[in-house]
Order: C-alpha cells, then sequence, then structure tokens
C-alpha cells in the first residue's frame, strides 16, 4: 500500500455541462471530470442525476444505455439503476444485493449550467455555486444563442494563470481583443482583493482606443472615440472566472454620469479539469445594448472565440514544453501576484483533503483486466 | 532482477490465422500473438512455419523478407533462417555461429485454421486443439466464402465473458441476433458443465418468435411460426468458442421427431490475445439448408457482423472504462458464473506455469535502443 | 533524489538545420534536439542564435515570439530575451532579476548547415565541427537546390549502423542504389580505420555493372560499361557521415590515370537524435559532371530518396520492434565491426561525460503542471 498522488480538490462545486448539451446528447451524457468518467442525464422531473458512468457488474458504460424516469438502464445485461445509483433490477435474478450500486453526484442546474458535487454528500450546499446572474437574466442581459464549449488539451490552471494576467492581452490579442501593445505597459491591475477561495481585481485602460472586438459592434458614430475602458475580474476555485467590462466615456465618474452612457459586457468563463491535463472550457459573452439585434452576439461570439484561439494556441503549447519538461521551474515576475496566491489556496485545499482522508494505492486482485 | 507479470499462458493451441490470410500477404504474414512479433509462412511442402519476426542480428523483420523453399531470408542483410529458425546463411561470411537463431513454434493447420503453440514444443499435441468438424466438412455444412476476421482494442477474457452470458442478446442484439427483451427475463442458463479447461451450457427459448437474422433466410412459409430456440454451447482455453444453434417447431422432442424439421447452423468464434488490451477475433456460422443459395450465407454473414458490432461497441468501451479506471472491482450477479470458473481455470493455469518457470526481467546491457 | 539515465553527449557539435530552414520559418525555427526544445533564429548581424525554446516565467515557447534585432520577444506577456537567453524587458515592471534567462547555445553556420553545441560553452571549438567542403565549394560540387531533410521515427544510431555495413545495399537497394545482390557476396568493407571519434573504412566493387542511380544519369555512349565502383566512408559521432563515391574503368590507377575518367559523387548524411527514438536526417549528393544540367541533380535526387525510403521501413520497423522487445539481446556477425566500435566510443563518452556531471532526479516541487 502506497500513497496516491491526489489532483483534485473533491468538496467543491465544478461547471459539469450546460444543459443543452444533455439534451443534445440524447438525455445521457457522458463526460469526464476530475478523471471520473460521468454519465448525466434529466430524470421525470427535469431534475439531473449523474452517476459514474461504469455499471457496477462489468465496467460497460451507463451512457449508452437507456434513461427510464429517474432510472437509466445498463443496456449490456439490462441492470436498471435508480437516481441513487442504487441497483433495482437485474433481469432473470431475483434477489439483489444492496452491494450492487454505482456512486451518485449533487447536481444543481443554474443559469443553464449544471454544476456538480464531487466530494462529501453531506457537504454539499448549492447557495455555495458561484451563480452568474446575467445567464439568468434574460431580460436585461442577451448572451449566445447557445452557450460556448471548448475543449483545452492543457491542465486548466495554466488557463487560470491566462486570466489573471491581463497584461498577454497586449501581445496575444492585439488585434482581436487587445488594441494596442502599449496596454500592457501603460496599465497595472488595481484593487487585487485576495480570498479564501480566489481573488478580485480590476484593469483600467483610461484614454484608450476601442478595441477591435468592440469597434465592430458600436455605432459609426461612436468610431474613433476614446474610452476608458474597464475590467472587473472576479476568479475563484475551482476555475470560474466572471467578469464586468466597461467602455466609458473619458474621465468617467460612476457617481456623477451613472451608466446610461456606459457600454457594459458580462462575461463568465468555466474552467473544470476533465484530467490532470485536458479541460473542460464553457463560456458567454452578455451585452445589454441593440438587444434586438442578432448580429451583435454573434460578431462578440466570432472575436471572442478567435481571442481564445489565441489564448489555445499558447496554453497547449505550455502543456506540450511542460509535460517535455519536467524539471522546468517557473521564474516568477509582478504581475503573477494573483494566480501564484490563487495556486496556493489550490495547493492548500488539496493538502487539507489529503490529511483528512490520504488516498491509498492498493493491488486490484479483482481487476478484470 | 525482478519478476515480471506474466499475462499469457504458454503451453496452449492459439488461433493465429486463417489460411488465406498467409496467401493474401505474399506469404509472409506479421501478425503478433500474446505480445510475440511473428512471422507466418507456407514451406515447399506447404508446411506452414511460425518464427519470431525479428530476425537476430538486428531486429530487422523477417516479414518483410522472402520465402525461398522451407527458408526465410532477411532482405536487410541477407541472412537466411531454415524453418526450425537456425541461420544458414550469412553473404560474406563463411563461419556461422549455432547461436544465430530465432525461436521457431509449432504450427498446425485444421479447418482452415492455422494453430499456434506457444510454449514448449515437446508438450505440443495437436490432437489437443479445439478443431470445430463442420469447417472442414463442406458437404455438409455451408460457411462464408472467405472466413472473416474482426481485431478487437480490448482484453480477449471481455470477448469471453460475453460470450458465456447469452442475457446480453436481449439488449445489446434486440433487432439483429437476439429478437425481444423477454429473453433476458424467461431463460435461463441450463446443464452448465465446468470443465478444467472451460465450460459448456445451453440455453432454450422456447415458444418463442424468430430472432431477426434467421427470419430473414427462412422461406415465407414458415415466417411467424413459433419455435423452440436453443444454442449449445462450448467454450475452451484460451478463447474458443464453438456453439450449435437449433430451431425446432414447439415442443420438439429429438427422440421422438429427429431433426428434419430443424433448422440449424454452427458458429465458433476463436479469440487471441494479440496483446493484453487487443484481440484477434476468428469467426465462422455455417447452415445446412439452402446450401446451394449463396444469399443465405451472405445474410447470415451481414446480420453476425451487424450483431458483432454492436458487441465490439461495448467491449471496446469497457477496456477503455477499465484502463482509466485500475481500482475498478467488479460486482458478481448469478449469471457471471460460467465466466467466473473460466476465469479462474485461465489464472490457474498462469500460476502453475509461473510456479514452473517464473518470468525474470533483466536489465538489458546490451539493447541497441 | 537518484540517477537519472543520461542518453546524449552533450559536449559535441550536432547538425542543427539547414540555413534556410530558419529563413522559411519565418526566421524562428522551433527544433528539438537530444531532447531539448530550441528555438533558432538570425539576428541582425546575420549571426544565427539558439535559447532554449521555453520563456522563463511560464514556458510558453519563444518560437511563437518576435524577433527583434539580436533579441527575440516571448508574445505571451512580452518579455523580451537577448542573444545571451538573459531577459531585458518586462512590460510593466521595472527591475529585472538576474535569474530571468534561458539556456543560450554556441551556434555555428557552416556550408549551409548550422551546427550546435550542446554541452559546456567553454569547451566549444568550431574548428571541431566536421564540415564537408563540398557543401560549400559551389564552383566544383552541384547538390540539390535545396538541402533535403527527413524525420524517422527511430533513434539515430539505428541508421548509423545502417551507413556502418554496405552489405545491406545488395538486399534493401536492390533496384536502386546498388544493382545486384553478388555485391553482398562479393565485396568486403577494406582499409577499416578507427578512431576515438569513428570510423573510415572503402568498400570496392570492381568489374561490376552500373547501379540504377548511376545509370540513369550516364550518357548512352557509357551504358554498359563495366566499371569499379568505390565507396569511402567516414563517420564520425554524433552521426556524421561523409562519402566519396568513384565509378572508374575497370583496373583503374590512380597515380597512373588520374582522375579525368572517373565519375565522382560526394555525399554528406548528418543524423542528430530529435529524441531518443526519433531522428532528424539531412543530407545532400553532389556531382561534379555536367554541372550545367539541373535534371542530373534532380534525378540523383530522387533516386537517393527512393534508396533512402527503403532503409526508412526497415529502421522504423527495428525500432517499433525492439520497442516491443525490451529482452532482445543482438547477435553479433563479422561485418558489424565499424559500427560496434562507433557504439562503443559513444558509450565511452556518455559514460566519460556521466562520471564528470552524473544527471541528478530531483522531485520538482514548483511544478506548475
Amino acid at each position: 500500500m502506497t500513497e496516491k498522488k491526489r489532483y483534485f480538490i473533491e468538496n467543491l462545486w465544478y461547471a459539469a455541462a450546460w444543459e443543452y448539451e444533455v439534451a443534445e446528447a440524447d438525455n445521457k451524457l457522458a463526460r469526464t471530470i476530475c478523471e471520473t468518467p460521468l454519465v448525466f442525464y434529466q430524470g421525470d422531473t427535469d431534475n439531473y442525476i449523474a452517476l459514474d458512468d461504469r455499471c457496477c457488474h462489468r465496467a460497460a458504460p451507463l451512457s449508452i444505455g437507456r434513461v427510464e424516469g429517474n432510472c437509466i438502464r445498463c443496456m449490456y445485461h439490462g441492470m436498471l439503476y435508480d437516481e441513487k445509483g442504487q441497483v433495482v433490477e437485474i433481469p432473470g435474478q431475483q434477489h439483489i444485493s444492496k452491494s450492487l450500486k454505482v456512486r451518485s453526484y449533487p447536481v444543481v442546474a443554474k443559469g443553464g449550467m449544471i454544476w456538480i458535487w464531487m466530494g462529501d454528500k453531506d457537504l454539499a450546499n448549492e447557495d455555495d455555486i458561484y451563480d452568474f446572474p446575467p445567464l439568468s437574466d434574460k431580460e436585461n442581459w442577451r448572451g449566445f444563442d447557445k452557450e460556448a464549449y471548448l475543449h483545452y488539451d492543457a491542465n486548466w490552471l495554466l488557463i487560470v494563470d491566462n486570466l489573471a494576467d491581463f497584461s498577454h492581452v497586449a501581445f496575444v490579442h492585439t488585434n482581436t481583443l487587445g488594441g494596442s501593445e502599449a496596454y500592457a505597459y501603460s496599465t497595472l491591475p488595481e484593487n487585487i482583493e485576495k480570498h479564501d477561495d480566489g481573488f478580485s481585481m480590476e484593469r483600467w485602460h483610461r484614454d484608450s482606443n476601442a478595441p477591435p472586438f468592440h469597434a465592430k459592434v458600436i455605432p459609426a458614430s461612436e468610431q474613433g472615440d476614446k474610452l476608458d475602458r474597464a475590467n472587473i475580474v472576479s476568479m475563484r476555485l475551482p476555475g470560474v472566472f466572471l467578469m464586468e467590462t466597461l467602455f466609458a466615456p473619458v474621465g468617467w465618474n460612476e457617481e456623477i454620469d451613472g451608466r446610461s452612457n456606459v457600454r457594459e459586457y458580462r462575461n463568465c468563463q468555466f474552467m473544470t479539469p476533465e484530467t490532470r491535463n485536458t479541460t473542460h472550457f464553457f463560456w458567454n459573452y452578455m451585452h445589454n445594448k441593440d438587444m434586438d439585434k442578432p448580429e451583435v452576439s454573434a460578431s462578440l461570439k466570432e472575436s471572442l472565440l478567435e481571442g481564445f484561439m489565441e489564448d489555445k494556441l499558447f496554453i497547449e503549447d505550455q502543456q506540450k514544453l511542460l509535460e517535455l519538461s519536467p524539471d522546468f521551474v517557473p521564474r516568477a515576475i509582478a504581475a503573477d501576484e494573483a494566480f501564484v496566491h490563487f495556486r496556493n489556496k489550490w495547493a492548500a485545499g488539496l493538502k487539507a483533503e489529503d490529511a483528512a482522508n490520504p488516498l491509498i494505492h492498493k493491488e486490484n486482485k479483482r481487476s478484470i483486466l
């Protein structure tokens, strides 16, 4: 018996899937989260259910099974599981041992996103979910017709790093989300607040030009106007990024001027580890002007996606280089402050769960491989 | 020096290749069996020869060499091997050390299948091969014009498991080989016999409808007739599955009624490990009515293949989930009786060979990699 | 702390890239050598620069950065590196720690090839490069319009083995570079000289036919003439192969006859390990008659490439079989003399560097993966 390395904090809510993804998967979505293969389906009271996607009998995937009300049937030998993961029917067999079961997970849908709790059920409190109100507030915010998903071949913390230092916007996104390299030289993060579960901060670029993604959706009359631009960011464990973006007239003072002349966006990005080296990336980008014009949202989606693909190139290359270079020790710069704090909090959480419940590797004498 | 894990029983006959496969590979078929790369070729007296597919000199594959009578020449530097694997010519060199050789393996062709003995040559007895008489009996049985082969990305014992519990036919093959989910609820295996090298059993579905694959080949006049359906199965180490299938009039009694009104099939499936995680799967399905009609055999092949692809989906998914989940411990149900016996016999055979001849890992100071 | 296996001698010049490859990669070529990811670029005085292709900050690749004079800028957060690998600018940060740097490597261009020294800078002496004069002597030798490159999925020493025993030409290249299997039976290496850093040798095939690649480029009047053919070879660590090929009238004696009736070729092949299992292979093949006819060089390139693809088939198959067979111990034949010497010298060099500077594996507590 040797100790196993723990890679993920269990007692956290993770973004698992947009609701429409389950529907589009014929109501039995297979998705791996924290290296755990899961099946998500919707029961007969529209509740979502998540079980280990591995029949307890011979490890056939339940996700190629059949949903029957709140139950799901393994279509290999017909075993039927209820929403708690208990086997309730075996064709051709009367007695069913209580030990025939798979693990079930607390699951909650908020704002179109299905959240899953990977740890101790008794500790799951849905108020702890970092719900993003604009996702639900369709009256005041318009997002994408269908919320977006990307798959990353990279550890999710590399994406957290990316979002925690906006100086990259100047170089990676010059022609898409950034606008100029000056952004990196002339702006700094402000009001960094460190929390037990993440951080928040602001970054202002005053008297600046509209970056390309914004210029594409504003009227001709505003083109060329100088702006005070702000990104107001919150990042929470395990990988929840929520952002308010403002484009205000130069010299804007909220208390005096109010927000009527301010163009605003709301952006969420949820990073969920699929494995230690791959990530589910969920996002939406919402606006509150010209809400009747679908082309605004379409343009924003296209611009943002273009920018995210620029990030993805860097981040997946980082992943490859780090895998090739296990001895690489990073060197810190001043701009690392926020993500170093975040990674320290993650490491502390892992350590605490390890102390409470060390993972042990046992030789598996009953493996069927 | 540390002990190495043994994955395969050596002293067994394994199905290696259909004879036509060697011919179609220009008489030098490369095939890996039990993680051993082999070359199969036919000598000048139509005998088959199997050698390690790795020149003893620098590990070039003999299978891209040239067959010369009973010999095969490595086409890298021209070394010639006889059918015992001994080097008998080195261009440009007079003396040839006796140590220049590769391993040869006992090989026997029966019923179109080439069988190989992976262990101690002195123990090889070709009478131990589980030959299937209908394969050779072309007068009474018609199989495929060309016997069939599939490659599985899965451990072969997962296919044994599949074939050892026919309740899966109800769910996996409802619309192809099964016919109804009732099969799993209303039938049970009968006459299970446990042998030292496998098991045999029967499964009857009385007063039932013809399953789709059968309905496709019977005359219009018999469509809709109720039938007594029997599958009479034998499974032997390492993975030899032989089956007799009967469709008889309801209430049929063989002693009184004979077999003239019975429609019969014969089926063989040979599962041979390529590696611990991949399998060579050989099969044929034979009928004895309408033997002059090629469309009958073509229809059966198409139906069976469709069914096997349904199995393959489950079995390869099991393999993936098991590789991801080394800690998975299967839970038993009543229907596992036969394959648990089979796996126990396999494990006992492995253990016995290990006791007699433990595998040792030595550091290879002469590796050329 | 445990000792790590060393795979490559560091204090050697390795062939890294043809000069045009850097230009074609927009002057920032990413190439891994000896399992070290590197970026190559040309500075403002046409000097070549090689740095670790991994920003010291978060391991982003510098090769997707921007060359600025002798500097290269990481385009993730804008850090600027000089040609010594020192960070000289961090946007938004005043003080720059001296510890912010990546490793730089001595680099020299000769004859169109960029050579890199992977070890201690103080020991790098560019006179030690095995430059091949015909590569630079455009007046007397014509090679390919663009020098050639192939990528091998094989350890580079397997290619050295190949080139160290020309008996393979008889069997692998019968119809391309060889001409007949007799070559292996009737010729032997001559004048083998063993050096501390490699070997040299000759192989003569007297009174022979022109091999196919040569027959394709000689005039009709010479077709069918018998020839004395010589390959005069030098092989040096780590994988530098230089060859003089002569086709002379039968009975030719250089002292009496001179070289005016001799057709000559010059060939270089540089094998550089990308990883322990993959190789960069650079080559050129030069002639000195009919230098005004581009079709001669084109024909030679096509013939040689055809031959090299024949080798590649064998060598990549050897690699696969050796990876599958870690216990394989090669058996020696007489023809192995040269490459066994070469491999012994390589092994001795590795051992000497290990004794001077053992590689140690330390647990990396600061890994960002």
